[in-house]
């Protein structure tokens, strides 16, 4: 079974030391500008890195959702490229909103698509279960035929 | 195995599609009411928008490792149908929301409610496993002799 | 397959009753504030009360993750073992953050040890699978040999 599974946990190993990171940014971020919890207003720049960090959270496990639905059922590899796509994505949104609000606009943009991507192909192997499952129709098979 | 989790998979999928309707909608309501990045605080008509997206993206985590565990543990399609019924409760509360704070009440009491069925669920279904792995007792065959 | 998982579960639905205790202290600290949604402003007692939610539920996908993918490639006992550890020591966070904000810190920085441990084992246990797999070198064997 691990065999099935093993890029995905890698990927999801990589995406946790990211979150690391960023959790990280964001306690220096709180020594350099001295704003101490519960407080998380600030000047700009404190609260650029803040919202960074809490928006690439809200992402983390809709991202993971995806990854494994992707990788179990269209194509573990692919699933895996499509994450290390992403988590590379997140990485440039941090660092582009950390130094302006407007330069995180691309890299986020980017990170959707992928994340668009990888529903799609998600969908597109959940679709293909459901159909050889309960309708006997294997796609691949029809049109290699 | 892809046979005991296609369901759960497909209402996961469904679920980070209802995510992502519920952050487009911050997006629309930045817009609307000029409110950039990385500020969050607006007219109680912003704030409620995205207030209802953050309860809904801290809960998404706690929905699907429930959906996960009852469907594995329990019945596959229980599980799903389940989540079906929290999905449907999470948009009414989004749009109660939307509207004003008093109709976020009845959905969100609602949806917690699923919640707590799945907790119940998952937690009698990995009872029973434990039951018949460590104490050789069957208690479904035990039921029907 | 669920053999190899149970105890991970057990975890999993434990966690998501942690995370439910610590909602219904937030609903009960703006109930005793008088702070109603959307509001997440107020006096420190509960400013503190929620941004240790909040905290919390950054952290719960996080900690998932890692529990899963060190019980799946490392060991399911010693996974569940630091997940129960991790677990008291987010509820002593929460207590803790509750009183005072400087007595969040040792419990923070006790659970983000644990949270470092499964890192460190998740990465071990994916990193001999990744061996044995593609290079055919099993170092359990090689050691004891």
């Amino acid at each position: 079974m691990l065999d099935q599974i093993h890029w995905l946990a890698a990927v999801t190993v990589l995406g946790v030391l990211e979150q690391a990171y960023f959790f990280l940014q964001v306690i220096y971020a709180r020594r350099l500008f001295g704003i101490s919890p519960p407080k998380i207003s600030g000047p700009p720049e404190f609260e650029r890195i803040f919202r960074a960090q809490v928006n690439s959270s809200e992402y983390f496990p809709i991202f993971l959702a995806l990854l494994w639905q992707a990788g179990l059922f269209f194509h573990q590899g692919l699933a895996a490229a499509l994450g290390l796509l992403y988590l590379y994505a997140r990485y440039c949104y941090f660092m582009g909103y950390k130094a302006s609000s407007s330069e995180r606009l691309a890299p986020i943009y980017f990170s959707a698509g992928v994340l668009w991507i990888l529903i799609a192909v998600s969908a597109l192997g959940i679709l293909h279960f459901f159909l050889s499952h309960y309708v006997g129709l294997n796609v691949l098979q029809f049109l290699t035929a």
